[in-house]
């Protein structure tokens, strides 16, 4: 018998801030991982998990939201990796690393044999180039996905001499997108909520930064528009920074609709802040698309995992991250997603005994570490 | 010597609805139309022109549109059809019947060469196959051109069994939409501003309709998509019904943003509506995109030329116009477009005297004529 720790969802909460103890609990139960029934399912032991932003939504209750809400007294899900222990399902043996787009924030998962149907196994050789198994949460993982895959789709080829605009730069989504764009000539003026991450975020190859809490953000928008005006926009928060790029955007330029944080935890809905120029959308030809990245996988899954594996391996691509070490710490981890106190990709380390197995040391450095 | 009569630009009103005699204003200036001196250019008598609801931003003053705002003291200017009386540019000569981006509102204009760029030659064929002429600003013209290539463009394929809501559907653009969809199989569901209008768009092959000065618009949206949702917003009015299609939108749903009527003529900036639930645009993994029709030109219009008229001749598509007759009568008819009082596509019919030669007669026919 060992004791499954578990985060498990404990009150729908529409607005506010998440609270630790609250909206999510922690709680235990005893599991015989060797005899425990897998009525012809999969038992993990789960190695780690990503926390994002749009987990908030699924807390909500039911908001007509794709993903459905978290189910009051059951762990919080979140996407993870973790190691197959015991498999009634042919495609799965014992020691197999699996991908897994809803695995709960605990130690142990046991998964009925339909939920493997989300399960990617591993690739070897990817786990041992070099790369912590963390990264593949980050920018090998689901956020790298999600700024490859949806500049490709509904920017298509980035035209160097371009200009960018990036919210929520030092995020995890938000880096790559301003590498990216980097690399591909692309100017780019990035906000971020803290000197510090504009200094990163800098370094990743803005050529600007606005730090949103202290600086005129329309303004620094407005100079660096100049008189082209901005092409494009990685929208990560929505609100005030959506509207001023509005005022400043290109004709035909394109929002890239990837999240709308800054609406996430109002304490009313009149709180939240809907951009008041929308007939700029008509007027400049704009292009606002929104998209969850699961829909591009099929087409891009591909060649995502022949480029940015590689480029991080190599250095091309900085992957910056922010690690919290044990399965009870995902609480207040999720907590700084809003509050701003992480460093990048927030990620949660729950099988932390067997951390150096998969890079983890290595990937330490360079990281914030939360224990 | 002839009179030139003429609708001039007469004061800025950035606010409320647009002033016959005060916003615009009668003039009329003497012409000596045999000797006036050409300087390179071309003098047109004005046939017609289109009265078309995004004027009423160029009366505004500079807010940034991409195109000019109309000048104090000069005539307003619209899209519209002339013949040439005399001519010293290569390209044109005494007779010929021209369609012009930019014409004034009076019987007469002097273009200066570098302006008969934006002429274009219209085929005598076509001229001659029955439409009237006013045809060519209709459904034949640029409203006809809006609603076919932004379609295209911006949609794609529509298919068959999806479904479509087309908002301000019994105006110059939305008529055609309506057909076009129904055409192509798509279930319809339209609003308008009166029982009467509804009656006209259910003639075109609306499924549904909606009087949304009085019918409950949301819930009938929502009746129509069902457990689908609604696949196609073409918005032609922004606001509120915006907000509700946003409510009720399929995954993967396309905005078409061809205006935001519901805005031009606010007293106040605030009274202007913006929906207050953009964050379903990454949700739902929405597409909202402006245009204006004159980008999408170079692509389509040899294929909408080679469709849409031949459609009309064949009564295939229908046209509904609202006719006035002489150039002081723009300034009423641009109100009416606001107060919705006009019944389809609004002409002013300024070359009286010859209306004949163009089919007007049969025109007339099931046109709305105000004289």
């Amino acid at each position: 018998m060992v004791t499954n720790h578990q985060v498990l969802f404990n009150k729908v909460q529409p607005t506010g801030l998440p609270k630790p103890g609250e909206t999510t609990t922690r709680g235990s139960a005893g599991l015989d991982i060797d005899n425990v029934a897998l009525n012809g399912g999969v038992l993990t032991r789960n190695i780690a998990v990503s926390l994002d932003p749009t987990m908030r939504n699924r807390m909500k209750g039911d908001i007509g939201y794709f993903t459905p809400a978290y189910v009051v007294g059951k762990p919080v899900t979140a996407i993870g990796i973790a190691e197959v222990v015991r498999s009634e399902v042919d495609d799965f043996k014992s020691g197999d690393i699996v991908f897994v787009w809803s695995l709960g924030i605990e130690e142990y998962t046991l998964h009925p044999k339909e939920a493997t149907a989300g399960f990617r196994k591993m690739d070897p050789t990817a786990l041992s180039s070099g790369l912590s198994i963390t990264t593949f949460l980050g920018a090998a993982g689901m956020p790298g996905m999600t700024a490859y895959m949806s500049i490709k789709e509904i920017i298509g080829d980035l035209k160097a001499g371009n200009k960018m605009f990036v919210s929520g730069a030092a995020g995890a989504v938000g880096q790559l997108v301003v590498q990216l764009c980097h690399q591909a000539g692309v100017k780019v003026i990035a906000s971020a909520g803290s000197d510090e991450k504009c200094d990163f975020v800098r370094s990743l190859g803005a050529d600007e930064t606005i730090n949103y809490k202290t600086e005129n953000l329309p303004a620094k928008l407005k100079a660096f528009a100049a008189d082209t005006g901005i092409h494009y926009y990685y929208d990560n928060v929505g609100g005030e920074q959506l509207e001023a790029y509005i005022n400043v955007a290109a004709r035909y330029g394109i929002i890239v609709a990837c999240g709308y944080i800054s609406g996430y935890n109002a304490e009313k809905p009149e709180d939240v802040v809907y951009p008041k120029n929308l007939f700029n959308i008509v007027t400049k030809e704009l292009k606002y698309q929104g998209f969850i990245v699961s829909s591009f996988l099929p087409k891009w899954y591909g060649k995502f995992m022949e480029e940015v594996p590689k480029m991080l391996a190599e250095g091309k691509i900085k992957n910056r991250e922010d690690v919290t070490f044990g399965v009870y710490g995902a609480e207040d981890a999720f907590l700084r997603l809003f509050t701003g106190e992480n460093q990048g990709k927030v990620a949660v380390l729950i099988d932390t005994e067997r951390a150096e197995r998969w890079n983890l040391g290595k990937q330490m450095q360079g990281a914030k570490v939360w224990k």
